[in-house]
């Protein structure tokens, strides 16, 4: 009881805890020669929003580790108004992945429609620079559960891409070519 | 002969002409609190390299479509001068993979470092921002042929996470969890 | 009943309604010499910031009519994460009070410490520039009626500065000088 | 005589003497959507101005302490070259308030019109941040003392609206609202 | 008399008419790895001044020609407070030779150091970029003199650089090689 | 022999061991306007590309010493692709004069043009700004080895028209009003 739920307090950490928000209008500035938002642009502002998140999560300095996908399917024009949502989705030992929702709104309407999202590993070091353990973490919604349990996938997906996993003992990604279940 | 070679000229172009290099002073301006080079920046250079090598791929505008992987393993510090090196490695209809290259410069000896690299995806588009089809890419050595056939993995990955795709149509991707052999 | 409330719906707005929050990091790029944060670089923050909240309130195009009150009590360092939030106070005809609230995290506790307050006054405007009346503003919590009270003796203060209003017909502000109540 | 002017010299300075000019092209860089300087860019331009007119009154390390009043009229255009003209108006033991006058030129007359006037206060510190002393400042010219004169006014408002200064005690603001002469 | 005065006033211009002075403070923005500005920056600076101060002289779009020389002999440090002062020092049909003074404070004396001089070539153009012609320039100090006589100097030697002269025909540069007067 | 080539290695650079390229696209950011490339922005990048190219013959710390001559004849337009190529093309002691060779891109067709170039000198200096020595420089091609020799006219040149060399022992220089050959 209370001492387990002391300890708790140190070790895990509730996805909402490191929720982080930011707003951005593309300026001119920010714009590719057609008039629309850069990708190198938004890549940067993810990665500001991300470290943002990662650093609630865990009260450390922390740097980019990867940046796992981020697709961009409709262009963000000039003048629009961008809000990023980030979140920790899950904890491994140093590494944190975190989930950026990228949201646009409708100029008269201010409908905000889900624009994309991209996915960030940021890892937790100390003052040298060597990696350090952070907090777990607790998803409580359905979504948050879904994007907890993919990311073991994904983490071995990306461990076997870099050629530090061998395929047979990434199990849970193996899964996901018997099963039909979807990520 | 002749002919078949203007045709070819006109719907196929070799990896090495999308060569695009760019090298880079890390100013004050580019580090986070650490004094290395922040993520978000780098991932703007890359965007930026990728967008000159696909257009020399295709001579048409380009537009970021995905940042397909991308991994930090070791800090860039303030002063280094970073090269980046970019190639279209295989393209389908209207879209191009990109391989960026990142290498740093010893100081005193000069050797130059792989650093890491990194897999994007451009579109070509008309003015209006339609896609509009590519040459084709013909590799030529043995790492262009093998980055041009992972690329058909790669592919097929992102679009059974997209949930485009189903798992079992995945023959290639399929394959890495039955074969041996290594991406 | 029915019919007035839709009347108010399109005239009327409450505060919440024009929330807006942005988070930043202290990079070096943004510090003095000191290794503190710029003014000049937090005013174009919450330029921006406010320019989003006045935005959400109206719907339309809107421009900066001016810097009320800003002030800069203790340094916000670099690496230190900053939290801006904005609200329309008040609506006059074409123009819009917009408080901004600066928020700095701790490091290591991550708790939030208000670090100042700013008040920005934008006005909404055509394609061609010229203003357009906005939807009045409905203060609901003791904190967003105080500042929509407020903001009317701020208002009659700036225009008999501008010397537009003569000091006897700023009937609230000059309650302030009789009565002993507070802003 | 001699010994007092010397001692002039230490502890006071002519307005003049604080003199600072900057003039700036409008570059697409700098604007909005609207192709007009965004106020958080001239904000900037401001403080930076303000800070070396600041610097040359007391020699010291100055941080931005407050921006009183700062309103934007007339839309400043893409390629506009702007003025910019800050003085030091009046010195609080270590605070200066510092009034920056904003002037944009004809293109093909080449005249300079004022666009808008904006007041900073800055405080001189030491290099761990505590404030220090400042010179008196001399105001010579009719515009000089009018501005000299309207600085103690606006300093007990500005007490006033933070709450440090009771309206009884504001003499000299109280005035405005009795006598009929005008800041 | 008054009508060759008023023909003067089209066609002339005194040095003095193109004055443009600008100060900056050089932040960590702006400095190299060694904590000193950046010799492209400070290029920069100059580009803009040039600019304003030829603009000046001839009230039409003006665009960079040429750098014809600047040097960098001591470094100028983070926080030291950069002013540039710019005029046309000599015009050639459609083009002005612009002369960019550097003079950095002290930060205790507040005693300005003349630091370095620029000479940068400007050309004014019509909307569609082709040369129009310019006032003439009327020096009347000294200096002035000195400078607009050595730019006919200079003019021949680029020209001769260019291969648009030959070494013959360059009757004043030839004088430097056999009189021993100083440019 | 073997010693011999040992002692070169460290006291003598091929020319191409100094190359450094660099690919840059003209975003809205970078232009004037008139929608072209700034000159300052130009010079900003040449600096960049010439520090990178000293660098890398002389792996020491490098500092702008002066531009000695820029011309840019032909505007360069927003959307270009801009690709710049630096050398060092000769040594003097601590300092180099480095060639800079700027090439835009066709748009359609992908044919590299000739756009300008630039002579820019760096000097090599220690962790005190001290001046250090460089190795020297041994031109191969034809092109080079012109540069090479051009590079000794153009340093008596600069030391004439600094007032540090009598036009009298600028030997080489001399021999430009006599001979009729061409740099």
């Amino acid at each position: 009881m209370n001492l387990g739920y002391l300890c708790r307090m140190k070790t895990q950490k509730f996805v909402r805890e490191s929720r982080a928000v930011s707003s951005e209008i593309v300026l001119p500035n920010d714009t590719n020669t057609l008039g629309n938002l850069m990708g190198g642009r938004l890549l940067h502002w993810m990665d500001i929003c991300a470290a943002i998140s990662s650093h609630r999560h865990c009260k450390r300095i922390v740097v980019t580790a990867s940046v796992n996908n981020v697709s961009f399917d409709k262009p963000i024009r000039l003048g629009d108004i961008v809000t990023l949502e980030a979140h920790v989705s899950r904890a491994f030992t140093s590494s944190m992945e975190v989930f950026i929702d990228v949201w646009v709104e409708n100029h008269s309407t201010g409908e905000r429609v889900k624009h994309n999202e991209a996915i960030y590993t940021f890892v937790a070091v100390d003052q040298l620079g060597n990696p350090i353990s952070v907090p777990e973490v607790v998803p409580e919604t359905e979504e948050e559960i879904k994007r907890y349990e993919g990311a073991l996938r994904r983490r071995q997906l990306s461990l076997i891409l870099a050629g530090k996993l061998k395929p047979d003992s990434a199990t849970e990604l193996k899964a996901l070519f018997t099963h039909r279940d979807e990520s």
